[in-house]
């Protein structure tokens, strides 16, 4: 891992940017840190949805909220075809860049890798993961083989898109908490997807949190618990 | 109202029990305080569930975590042929006992008339309503006859048992802040009639909590949530 940018400090949290090599891709990625006497050695893995990228403003006010409130250092990468990792004159796309199965062990290896290079800087500890819509297409196969993520806040997603085969092979194996998040008048996920997938995740502890709207609009207060609850599982709060 | 005995104080809340007349019925009831220095003149109506009486475990709980936490005192009422109001030999039995219309329409005048008795006792303020399953079917036509309540929990329930049509009728007619809690492996009432009912309900600010296990399998966590829910709505947390 190198760092690809001086930490600067902006509300209290640091920011660093890095990149890393995994079997020959270059993956960018954030690093953001609580200030030093509030670290607790928990990290949170945060995977941006679709057209999105690894510093868009949610993922920062997640990343910031972690650190300040709660201790958590969190790191997020861009997806394939997505921020800094998306060709000139390209736009981002979720759908037609992705052969399911290779791009989704790929990004999975991407996630894997970063967590290594993470850890063997800031140490081991409880790690939970953040991701919805693409961050769930994403983050579903993750969860599914690394055990080192012991919570994770899932949704926006279903048994859909371009890997949804992955997706329903992934969630029965899945056995951490975690919450899943689906909006009740999704223009992009049919809602019967959405549950379908919820209802295929292993996982014993697990919560459907259902609020109308569309897809991207997931209330403030609710993004804003998402924090809360990873905080609590990674005890904490 | 009639007080029907003494007010008794256990872990620092006031229980007393009253009996009021509501169109030739007799309602027996229980009125919950919190100790004088906490009230804050907010107040909720718990509805019990089928089988199950206003002074049931649960109930209790609802009650006292409402009182001792965040100062709301609560009213918990006998359903029709359910605790006080069951016939000698009776078994408490919410479905062949229910003439749909009548019986719904009975129940809402029972809580209605409830709390007015209450309010011009304890004053007026802030109401919420807190029922699963029966306390659904009960509570969702109350909902939507009632504009002193401004936030409600309900659950366990779904377009399903004898008076289904009156609760189609009445959940698109509810305008107030509620979460929904379903059981995603409820044995009584089937997941698809409670996903149909949440998507009835008519308002904006709406959640629907879903959690793995059976009917009457809520977690005790779920459960203690339910009460911050109220709570946050009536602006005492």
């Amino acid at each position: 891992m190198q760092w690809t940018s001086e930490p600067t400090i902006s509300r209290k949290v640091e920011e660093t940017e890095f990149k890393l090599n995994c079997q020959g891709r270059s993956i960018p990625g954030i690093l953001w840190r609580p200030e030093k006497q509030g670290e607790n050695g928990r990290l949170a893995l945060l995977g941006h949805g679709g057209t999105s990228h690894k510093r868009s403003d949610y993922i920062l006010a997640v990343a910031r909220w972690l650190a300040r409130s709660h201790g958590i250092a969190s790191i997020a990468i861009d997806g394939p075809g997505h921020g800094e990792r998306l060709e000139t004159g390209q736009k981002p796309d979720f759908q037609t860049a992705w052969d399911a199965e290779e791009t989704t062990a790929n990004i999975v290896a991407d996630w894997r890798a970063s967590l290594d290079a993470v850890q063997d800087f800031l140490g081991q500890g409880p790690v939970a993961y953040w991701g919805l819509s693409m961050g769930t297409m994403i983050g579903l196969p993750l969860l599914a083989q690394e055990p080192r993520i012991v919570v994770a806040l899932l949704g926006l997603m279903g048994v859909w898109g371009p890997n949804k085969k992955q997706l329903l092979e992934a969630a029965p194996k899945i056995t951490c908490p975690l919450r899943f998040l689906l909006q009740w008048d999704d223009e992009i996920v049919p809602r019967e997807r959405g549950l379908m997938l919820f209802d295929a995740i292993g996982s014993k502890n697990k919560a459907l949190h259902a609020h109308p709207g569309l897809h991207s609009a997931v209330p403030m207060i609710t993004m804003r618990k998402t924090t809360h609850y990873l905080a609590a599982h990674l005890n904490v709060d």
